[in-house]
């Protein structure tokens, strides 16, 4: 994606895009990497199969040399750009992890029908404690299924920064909320955040029921907010170049909750039906959101943009003239009279792939990119970009899956030349051609899949040769995940999976009656 | 609504609800009534019967004496609440109105051809004007009809204000742009807004589409903006008291515009079945929104309230424990340590009916409220509060209507205790009592729906007796608008309405190729 923030650059600007850091810090060229250049791990690549990976020419599709390293042998391919950018600036990861409830401290007080303090358990509260860690000891593990796309712009390092580091992120700040995530004892009844609670004045209780869905989120959003963070800070000691986008899968406690943070795509595909997992955010779909902000920090466009969006660039010999105008508080246009302040720069500017904030970026979500700025000026782009993911989520006990349901997520490499439905039918097409058990069987229908979006050189350009059309350029990369390991093994298996397919289903409720002076509680002793 | 303000204040604040004026104006006592306190001009009650309509107790459901007074013979029923505020203070209006394109001035540059200067037309031009003009005239004039449902709160001032006003607020921006409304012509190929644009730089065309329905979204969009800043105006030399939510649906081009500032609702029944044609705009929807703005604006919160949201209250007592919290970025809950900024009352707090902004409001979108302030605080409210709609479109051309479809516009005073089901069912229940060509047959259904919302008084409260449920104690207001007179005249006439869907068609695409020196034009020559 480096190239389309330089293109833009150099045709708006007018010069090479050689973005400013400030001279404060040290020069990333300075510094050193935080990770080498790599390709995700799964694929096993050596050095020299590195470099063969990276040949712009014959850009060779790249698959897992052992399906099986991948949970439930999903299928993952890649293939590197036209040229746009000298390495692949995708990234992806996938592995599995888990949370265990932190050990009970004897001392801690975690008896509801205890009102007297801190250190009042008694002999008795503590057979009940051990009873019922007997009765839940399954239950204090909770597994974690994780696949992320990460797709770079304008250098490679925070992709593989994320690539490497956010799963931790998210089971760290699962862990935090572990005592309320895993089985619900006597002691979540009193947590400040979903025990007993009070009204302000009116002497009825108010409280929010809080739900292990509403938890999950909150850690998935928080370490999608710890990921950018850490890049923030850690870029003063290490290069880590460049921004990326993130589209991640969490399967846990019978869900599927898709986490999406740019423009990469994921694709549930049921009974043949392909159905959107996901939101593209990009500064067209978050055009209202960018005005927004800019409407209420204008310091924010440095005087050299305007915040209002006009159908065409405006110029001089409009002035005074009518045009039309849409703010962030509009989705249809009104007439205005062209002012001086409308000759500025549109804040966003531009159509389809070719629309950017601040004449600089394509993507309005994901990591790093805080020292990017516009070309010749001191206007950051970064306060316009959010960390902040949407999340969807799926119930996957509604329905028994098979074998030829599953999900893509994949980089907008792909959906740039593909519809959703139609990478649908290329993966089911390739699908029947394996026996459902062959663990080679989802990466084969990958690697059809970004084969068809790839296309083949046909002269000076890629094309597909199917519709006659012109193939992708950009760095693709896709998963596909069948859902009926997860999904089938929670729906019948009385095990850990189903534990947790009970636990979820299951609220903290909060209590109808309110205490008069609830027993303050901690998570952390 | 007034008495939800109040209550909630009461409340939390434990006084009456004396909301301060700033001392620099005159006291609304001391200003004349800019209108006096009325019910809509198509019940024509005369003056003791507004009395009358004002009994708290009989609580009697109002109906157009004459159903032919409203287009269509279309549906209305009101009742005033059981005794939270002496006035009714919903208002509804419905009209019929139409704008026509400008007339020409003979020196008028219209001719793509002439690229002279805005004196150049020759003696062909004007023959060719007239031409034109013969062969549309049918076509130069753009009819549209109108229904509003205005919810009010704190006073009947802004309701009220709103309904005699807003129809020809959005009369006036369509008119603004009747030359790009009224058939496409030679002059419209050359607007700056939709004519021939430039790309910035890249020698390439970079322009937008924009069709008659993104200019009537804006016109409305406008207009709704306008009417608040009519209201923040003349506030100044008149007394306009309250706030009012707004939900307008406009039958033009073919298509149903549903606009939507407030809680109020409107759903289309199509073969019996439910279909929202609006979002409720509460402060529980519209939280992420209000949070991002005191994120960014902190000083809003006068140091009295916390951006953030709790499940519960905080106190003293929870300081230094665990908490969880959401902010603007969230959907779902992590956990934090709570801190002394945590204790001050929430941006956001309460559930459901009793959720409000800064302790105060219950409404998060519509019109007035400009002086409204936090009880014994100098917090504005206005500021998170916003007059632009979200509206959605309806293509009355895709499909035949029979005379069981019909539109529910109604004030949440009938949503709070009927679900968008249940409403329809009532309607269509009532209406097989009835000829369809009986005027009175809508009317009956509105005033069947709005007495199956406010029950019946048993006891000390008002009980709907079919569910053994509470019913409604507010004021309820209900439209139900025939689908068919519109939709199929729509679809089979030759006549006005049917060129009306040609050109709704009809996109006013810009042009491929670039011009050099694009010949400015403009709407007022």
């Amino acid at each position: 994606m480096i190239s389309r923030v330089r293109n833009v650059v150099n045709s708006v600007m007018g010069g090479l895009a050689a973005l400013p850091q400030p001279p404060e810090r040290p020069q990333p060229d300075d510094l050193e990497l935080k990770y080498p250049y790599c390709r995700p791990e799964f694929l096993q690549l050596s050095q020299d199969e590195i470099q063969v990976s990276a040949d712009h020419v014959s850009r060779p599709i790249m698959v897992p040399r052992e399906p099986n390293r991948l949970p439930w042998s999903a299928g993952y391919a890649e293939v590197i750009n036209a040229g746009k950018s000298p390495r692949n600036e995708d990234q992806a990861a996938t592995t599995q992890l888990s949370i265990s409830r932190p050990a009970r401290t004897p001392n801690r007080n975690t008896n509801k029908a205890n009102n007297k303090g801190n250190n009042g358990n008694s002999g008795e509260d503590n057979l009940q404690q051990e009873a019922m860690a007997e009765e839940t000891e399954e239950m204090d593990e909770l597994h974690f299924t994780y696949f992320g796309v990460f797709d770079g712009h304008a250098g490679t390092g925070a992709a593989i920064m994320a690539s490497r580091t956010l799963h931790y992120h998210i089971r760290d700040k699962m862990a935090e909320v572990s005592e309320l995530l895993l089985p619900v004892t006597y002691e979540d009844q009193n947590h400040p955040g979903t025990g007993s609670n009070h009204g302000s004045g009116s002497g009825k209780p108010s409280s929010k029921v809080i739900t292990k869905e509403h938890l999950i989120i909150g850690a998935l959003e928080r370490s999608f907010c710890e990921m950018d963070s850490q890049i923030e800070r850690e870029r003063l000691t290490f290069r880590i170049t460049g921004g990326c986008t993130a589209l991640v899968a969490v399967f846990v406690l019978g869900k599927l909750f898709l986490v999406n943070a740019g423009d990469s795509r994921a694709v549930l595909c049921r009974n043949g039906e392909a159905i959107p997992m996901s939101r593209d955010f990009t500064p067209e779909s978050e055009r209202q959101r960018l005005q927004y902000l800019a409407h209420l920090h204008p310091h924010l466009l440095y005087n050299e943009f305007t915040a209002l969006e006009f159908p065409r660039r405006l110029h001089k010999t409009d002035l005074g003239k009518q045009t039309l105008y849409r703010d962030h508080t509009m989705t249809g246009w009104a007439p205005k009279t062209v002012t001086e302040d409308d000759l500025k720069f549109p804040l966003i500017f531009g159509e389809g792939k070719r629309c950017r904030v601040l004449a600089t970026i394509g993507v309005t979500r994901g990591f790093g990119d805080h020292d990017l700025r516009v070309y010749d000026s001191h206007c950051l782009i970064k306060p316009f970009l959010t960390a902040a993911p949407e999340i969807q989520t799926y119930d996957m006990m509604e329905q028994r899956f098979g074998e030829d349901d599953f999900l893509i997520m994949a980089s907008d490499g792909l959906w740039d030349v593909v519809a959703n439905q139609d990478a649908c039918n290329v993966v089911l097409d390739a699908l029947t051609q394996f026996h459902p058990q062959d663990p080679n069987r989802y990466t084969s229908a990958a690697q059809e899949l970004v084969m068809h979006a790839r296309g083949t050189l046909q002269g000076k350009g890629w094309r597909r040769p199917a519709e006659d059309k012109p193939a992708s350029g950009d760095d693709i990369t896709a998963f596909i995940i069948p859902m009926y390991h997860y999904g089938n093994q929670h729906l019948s298996s009385p095990t850990l999976l189903s534990e947790s397919e009970e636990s979820s289903t299951r609220e903290m409720e909060t209590e109808t009656e309110a205490e008069a002076d609830p027993r303050p509680d901690s998570l952390e002793p």
